[in-house]
């Protein structure tokens, strides 16, 4: 990288800014330039246990961060329900912005807010991590080869965790005014967007949520499922929980292949991660055994993907200020239909887990 | 095994019966002793080329080989549809009764076979192969560790093979005067059953096909699946097609623990079979990695799983034969289960997708 780096601020330490500090300071290209907290205390705090740099700028408030004209970008580690207001802001501010998913409550506040960066010409991307992994462009070449795995017909995806009481009683993430979409915005959210990571980014004509969801007393999501239908007969399913022990599978299945992973969001590991891949299995002959075996897979990693989502984010930031480009619309895109059938899942469990057809 | 081997006759050369008739030879308790086919040349070649003793005999029709003395028990591998006619014959004869799966096309059929089997004091049995393998058990083991696995909250299972046009043309499985129940009988049966087996055969409350079922003209399912759900909130769904690559999964995702395999019905080899167990799973503490990483489990096989199901079988049938013993009711009411849940799935399938209450 012969750019500049970019600067980031942070707004916000929660858990999660911990390992993306410890990414923007890996990262190549970019550089941890302040923190803000609503405490200046827990600021400076945050700054001295996560290795920021001396000439880091502490903030007691977001505002005065995204005033700070020595900041690029913006990662944003906020309650979803914050998200409109201060991802507006910080576009308005021309801060580049990094945000946590979902991005949104809704595709309506999604959209406000990719406006608000559009305008102000700021790139935005979401930070789902593995789609950073170069485990997942591999897993891709399997996808697309249509001898080995042929024309996907099904997905299925489910990413859910255990949480204790203390969680499900205080957490951000069981609460309506703060990550009001639950279980569905912290967990589903990574298995949709691996649904449609599989299908191309096609959106499904239609989805339905399973019954049996879980909701809690204020009528956030703890626990929920869909099945997604595509006008070409493709289909998915994904399920989602804080009530269940960690799980992260995928499992894409074609006409002549299957691919299947079983840490697709958190690798095992960081240094390498695998994924199986079936192409054309079948049985020997008195079906006592499978062949060909599946194969499995091993990537060794350069950077840890979240390394790799900071770089990438950066990347697009410098063709914007040193090559005059526009601010890419691949990853937006993509957020967007991930939003899209995010809130079909959940206007599926308001409405009895009827059919949701998706509008685009 | 100090008793006298159940002899065994095997009524239609279907490409199964070559694995089981190998599973009969190999079965320290049971013997091949005579195969029936309506062509007695047919009955006579698959003698030949299945390793059958000389001294086995070879009938030119279904009927001549029940009215046989010398036949303890008959596995029988014809299409669904003829299962009521001939199960219903060979426990008149009194023949105790290994049959392929789905036993039945529906639940009244079914019940009607069991009848004619306490009615004549012999035992029945369906051939799912993959619940007599040492592995099934050490797998239950871990769903039982209250402490590793914790309570069972949720399953999903799949089974799906990709058939060819002539298959799909031509096969009995796409006739619906043959295997009338289609992919849901011949694919879905394992998924159901890997469900109930999950769930310690705790039938469901409801049943809900999902949307997006592929019928051939003449109505018979290629393609489905459902979800299941129980009083105490436990839920699960599978998926079962002709359509898709061969992939036979099951998760199964309790509090404290996740079980997970990807060749349930027919390990990927004899020899030995493995299984991932999950025992509180969690993340290193910048959450790049999980800790403690899932342990995979693998158990050599001393006999095949088929020779366990055939030595399971006449050991039964030993036990009412040589002790006095009445038929056992274990494996008929779990093949029951399995046959309630089947119906269910169709029954909604032809009720547009809505969910089916389960009436045991």
């Amino acid at each position: 990288m012969t750019h500049t780096p970019i600067r980031f601020g942070i707004i916000g330490c929660a858990e999660i800014a911990r390992k993306v500090s410890r990414a923007i300071l890996l990262a190549p290209n970019a550089t941890l330039s302040a923190v803000a907290s609503r405490s200046l205390h827990k600021a400076a705090d945050f700054a001295k246990s996560n290795g920021f740099p001396p000439e880091a700028k502490i903030y007691g408030s977001y505002e005065s961060l995204l005033d700070d004209p020595d900041i690029d970008a913006v990662y944003m580690p906020l309650p979803t329900t914050l998200h409109l207001k201060w991802a507006v802001l910080i576009a308005q501010k021309k801060k580049h912005l990094l945000t946590e998913k979902p991005v949104a409550l809704n595709v309506a506040e999604f959209d406000e807010i990719v406006r608000a960066c559009e305008e102000n010409g700021v790139q935005i991307m979401d930070g789902t991590m593995w789609m950073h992994h170069p485990r997942t462009h591999k897993m891709k070449e399997f996808l697309q080869d249509k001898q080995r795995f042929g024309q996907l017909k099904t997905v299925n995806s489910c990413f859910t965790f255990f949480t204790d009481p203390d969680f499900l009683k205080n957490d951000i993430r069981v609460k309506p005014d703060l990550d009001a979409l639950g279980a569905l915005g912290d967990a589903g959210w990574y298995g949709i967007r691996s649904i449609l990571w599989a299908a191309d980014y096609e959106l499904p004509k239609t989805v339905t949520a399973l019954r049996g969801a879980v909701l809690n007393e204020a009528g956030v999501i703890l626990d929920c499922g869909a099945s997604l239908q595509w006008e070409d007969g493709k289909k998915a399913t994904f399920h989602c929980s804080f009530l269940t022990s960690l799980t992260m599978n995928i499992t894409a299945i074609g006409t002549h292949g299957t691919l299947h992973l079983t840490d697709f969001i958190i690798p095992y590991q960081e240094q390498e991660a695998s994924y199986t891949a079936s192409a054309e299995p079948g049985f020997n002959e008195l079906v006592t055994g499978w062949e060909p075996l599946p194969s499995e897979h091993t990537v060794t990693v350069d950077l840890p993907q979240e390394v790799c989502m900071v770089r990438e984010f950066a990347t697009l930031v410098q063709n914007i200020k040193k090559k005059g480009a526009k601010p890419d619309m691949k990853w937006p895109t993509i957020s967007r239909k991930t939003q899209l059938v995010l809130d079909a899942v959940k206007a599926s469990i308001e409405k009895g887990f009827e059919p949701v057809e998706i509008v685009n």
